[in-house]
């Protein structure tokens, strides 16, 4: 087995900012990362990359995201509040680029939309836009927001009320296929991975062996 | 393109209950998933799988995660609570099956390190113990708990205090390399996948291309 290296806590002050920031990021794992869709109340859209989403509850179904006071982060927050609804779009191969343009600071008046080529897509009268060219995409009507003091970040819970998903990757019992999908993930600030299914496991019970889900 | 499927919040009521449980844990895209080890005041440990980790903050370095009230999830609860600290450790292909299996509702007194063969690891007389055939081990110091009323869910939030590396996936910036790490992430209820990662991108900005930050 390899050595490891130990940091503690007070090693990160002694280290270069960024790179403490770089290595803090990377050490949660692999992320939830997708596109959340917004737009004012006159109309103007926005658009912007988030890896900070996680599963609150399935009975409602509810999911959860942080914001942090950073300007790209605020405009989008900003809309939320005001609409009461954003759009979560899973990102695949095909967008990864233009989804980490996103993060640039654009003015506010320029919908990241434009400047990055997704489309725009309006469905079903729900009030924030889809990403066109995501295979997964979720309708969410905030719910709640929950100040973190200890770092001046939010916490926000919103209730997936639209769920869009290529029919083909609908599993029977329920599990959507994300490899199908090309759903990606990420690590650190700036890097991208699919994936390659190991295996789904049965449910776990004392004294009895786990077995594969997947038909072989 | 393909077609995709939709469902409103009101046709989850009328699917079988654990095919919508099922369906709303996949949604969220792949997820950030480790071992938690903690032990009660007498020293008994305990060792549980968790799929809600994100990241809060670097400076502090804060990380986060949900917590059910359900009966696994309740013995960890209780011994953070009580002795302030918890480790979090990576899971890779050579132990997602006996991680998948702390899931099991083992009675209070059996550890879970016991009932899966993984190796309880004490060191730098951190109070909790590290798993340690992962490549990857977070000691956290409890800071917060906050309730989740909407669902009787709580978030915990924890400082990461020491950090141990395999020395080999850790980059000169900071980013440590999961791949490396052999770092899995899961999807849905019982899915594990491991990772290729397609780029490293640059910082976006305004008006400026991406481009890739491996050597080619």
């Amino acid at each position: 087995m390899k050595n490891k290296t130990n940091f503690k806590t007070s090693d990160l002050q002694k280290m270069d900012r960024q790179n403490a920031v770089h290595l803090i990021n990377s050490l949660g794992g692999f992320k939830s990362v997708a596109l959340v869709g917004t737009s004012d109340v006159q109309g103007n859209t926005n658009l912007s990359i988030f890896s900070s989403f996680f599963h609150i509850g399935a009975n409602p179904p509810l999911i959860g995201m942080i914001f942090r006071p950073s300007p790209p982060e605020r405009d989008t927050m900003r809309n939320i509040m005001n609409t009461g609804f954003y759009t979560i779009n899973h990102i695949n191969e095909q967008i990864y680029k233009q989804a980490h343009q996103t993060s640039a600071r654009y003015n506010r008046e320029i919908s990241e939309f434009d400047a990055t080529g997704l489309s725009a897509e309006y469905k079903n009268n729900f009030a924030a836009p889809f990403v066109k060219e995501s295979n997964i995409q979720l309708g969410i009507q905030f719910k709640e927001k929950i100040e973190i003091a200890i770092n001046d970040t939010s916490m926000f819970i919103g209730e997936i009320v639209e769920i869009f998903i290529r029919e083909d990757c609908l599993s029977e019992d329920g599990f959507v296929n994300l490899e199908k999908a090309n759903t990606l993930t990420c690590s650190g600030l700036d890097s991208y991975h699919k994936t390659i299914q190991l295996d789904r496991l049965s449910y776990a019970k004392p004294d009895k062996e786990i077995t594969s889900l997947l038909k072989s």
